[in-house]
């Protein structure tokens, strides 16, 4: 640990400011309310989205050090949105100055794996009701061969076409009718149940999912949607029980948005990675990037793969972690070990661990296992230095070349080294 | 324990007899498939079913010595059938020759709590695919006022007659459109994915139906519902998470009836009770009744009721625990505990204990908690009496006068007295 920042702990003024900081931060984040309000193409929703411009997951990068899933994913995305016609122009096309990539974060966005948002897809608009701002997130395309994931086949632009032109007139039909009644659909409430219900809303979405689409379906009704379309949706959805993870990540999202900027606190308002690094930001240290490499995921694979095969660590989607569920809520999820490896005391262990290093019990996330104690929320820097212990996610598996897709799920945690950074970085801007 | 009984245990040719008798008995239940495949008033789907009868819950029971909630259920079906113009004329015409009474387990039938099928009430036909059986269920109420629980309000009978004219018909459309593309909705599946999402299947259906939603919704858009009809119908159920309970039990009905009438077997196919008696059937004693007095439950009351209040235990419902669920799957849904009072620990005790008492763990019927163990299923009279462990279950507490309904949810054990006299009658019957 930094020498400085050592001193800090035996100063007790300091620490008292740093205490009620993270007290601020963390109870911020709890009591963020995010709604989905509305849904439409990133150009129009998203401030700041330009023409040529590609969201991606994690900390910043280029080209040359992108990895094989994220790279897949830009091909795919160019191709898609008809700046090339095959993976060579696409591929020359990235090293161009005609496309800018910027992370996902910088514009208040979230997209699991490879994370690609393109000017002409449709993103989920979230609003929190409590502290006004708003959040987007991508839509989920189902697993396997996935643009999130590397894959860029015919079979991947034409279902991402069927979204944009089907699915996402469709679902902004259904929130303009749930609007004439209310204020739009309320993610923690989901969130709460599902916790209930055997998710721990990162890599479990089975019951979130389904009370999404208990929530929809009489307003799906009341739009007058026309039956084809509505089958079709309503399948795509109902097959795929990650329709729910992106709505997870957009709330995960909201409420680290709300908790950050807070003067003094050590609170992680982000954790990311984007395929070669991982990422995060500190409430207390403003939206700067602390990063190191990131590892490898350990856990159960599709037939045909191994960790031979695997992709390193890649996607916004431990902004569910860091918002106090996901892998922090495995013990919520006994059924999540069939997934991403382990047994149930694994999980329950898991969850434990991690009230080691946040800063306090969720207030409205409760794990009945538990006898419905709160799930372990707001990371704080100095506890995971200090006690060694590091934020442990579930989390997908990417084939780490383009063009494949996911081959598994696993268990993953962040590099220490990144914790290190940024408390070295917080003794120096607090001049410690 | 009866001594002839003893003595068998002591006889390794008949322990073995029974083994195996008990072995296959369980066998059929588990291996039994349920599915739902029509609707109809009960008086057209029923054998057996005549005019001027009523099925009630549990044991054989006359009038005379029939409990507050019982008699509530009977004034009310008899106002809602048009035999009687008020309470008054009710009692009148049960004491009257005009009425017959009979167990549903008489006619394959299950309801919960007074369990009250009228001739024109609309019940579930469920089929199981394996061994040919039909079984039948009436609809879920909802909680509170219902007739289930006793009352008989014009706000209950009002809700009958829509579920007769309106929701019924609506079902019937939508199983109607099932079938052209299926055989119907497989009940043990929905089952399944519920224990790993928080239900025991008894007193918790949150998930279950949230799946069969999930499962009918298509459907229901398919068999071109009428939009007024389909958000009635649709919020009614989306409303009611007990809405799954009916078919639970009949899925657990269809299971313990192909474990019923195996030659030597000490297993239990049905366990239920009046609001006066709590009765059993065992698989190699015939369709005949073992009863004793029924416990009033233990739990949690609704605000203004108190256990003063209680009714002893009523209703069929335990034939979820008979087939390997509801209080014997306590562990799969800490959630529950909130509801019928207790930690989670007593959970997954409750759970433990049952496995002392029953044959084996359920093929399919998992438990994610405890690492994907089966269910505890097939209680042994035997094990009951030696160990001096009695079925644990959940579930709903009513009122004990008529015309009031629920007024909390617990938990309650079966008498030890009447499998003593099962037991006892096992000795007769086998000439040990």
């Amino acid at each position: 640990m930094d020498e400085r920042f050592m001193n800090l702990a035996s100063s007790s003024s300091i620490k008292e400011l740093i205490e009620k900081a993270n007290h601020t931060a963390v109870d911020l984040m709890m009591e963020a309310d995010p709604y989905w309000v509305d849904i439409g193409l990133a150009r129009e929703m998203i401030p700041g989205m330009k023409d040529g411009m590609l969201l991606h997951a994690g900390p910043p990068i280029q080209w040359e050090r992108m990895s094989g899933p994220l790279r897949g994913a830009i091909i795919g995305a160019s191709i898609y949105e008809g700046w090339a016609a095959n993976p060579t122009e696409a591929e020359k096309l990235a090293t161009s100055d005609q496309i800018t990539f910027a992370p996902n974060h910088h514009h208040d966005a979230v997209g699991p794996m490879a994370g690609i948002i393109s000017p002409n897809m449709p993103v989920f608009v979230i609003h929190d009701r409590k502290y006004g701002n708003n959040v987007y997130s991508n839509l989920n395309e189902g697993l396997g061969k996935v643009l999130r994931y590397g894959a860029y086949s015919d079979e991947v632009l034409q279902r991402l076409r069927w979204m944009r032109d089907v699915l996402a007139p469709t679902l902004k039909l259904t929130i303009q009718s749930v609007k004439t009644q209310k204020v739009g659909i309320a993610l923690k409430p989901i969130i709460s149940q599902a916790l209930a219900m055997g998710d721990e809303c990162h890599n479990r979405h089975t019951a979130a999912t389904s009370l999404l689409l208990r929530d929809l379906t009489p307003y799906m009704i009341e739009a007058g949607i026309e039956k084809k379309d509505f089958i079709s949706c309503f399948n795509f959805i109902n097959q795929n029980d990650f329709t729910f993870l992106n709505l997870a990540m957009a709330n995960g999202k909201a409420m680290c948005l709300a908790g950050q900027d807070v003067k003094y606190s050590t609170i992680v308002t982000v954790l990311a990675r984007n395929g070669t690094d991982a990422g995060m930001w500190v409430s207390g240290l403003g939206k700067k990037w602390f990063t190191a490499p990131a590892n490898v995921p350990k856990g159960v694979w599709f037939p045909g793969f191994s960790e031979e095969d695997a992709n390193p660590d890649i996607g916004d989607s431990a902004i569910t972690e860091t918002a106090g569920y996901g892998g922090f809520a495995m013990a919520a999820a006994p059924a999540i070990v069939s997934w991403v490896s382990g047994s149930t005391a694994f999980a329950v262990q898991n969850t434990k661990k991690m009230y080691e290093i946040t800063e306090t019990k969720h207030r409205y996330f409760l794990i009945p296992l538990l006898d419905s104690q709160g799930t372990p929320t707001g990371i704080d820097i100095r506890k995971v230095v200090r006690f060694g212990i590091l934020p442990t996610i579930n989390t997908g598996i990417a084939h780490k070349l383009p063009g494949i897709g996911q081959i598994g799920a696993g268990i993953v945690a962040f590099p220490m080294e990144q914790f290190k950074k940024a408390l070295k970085s917080y003794a120096e801007l607090y001049a410690l």
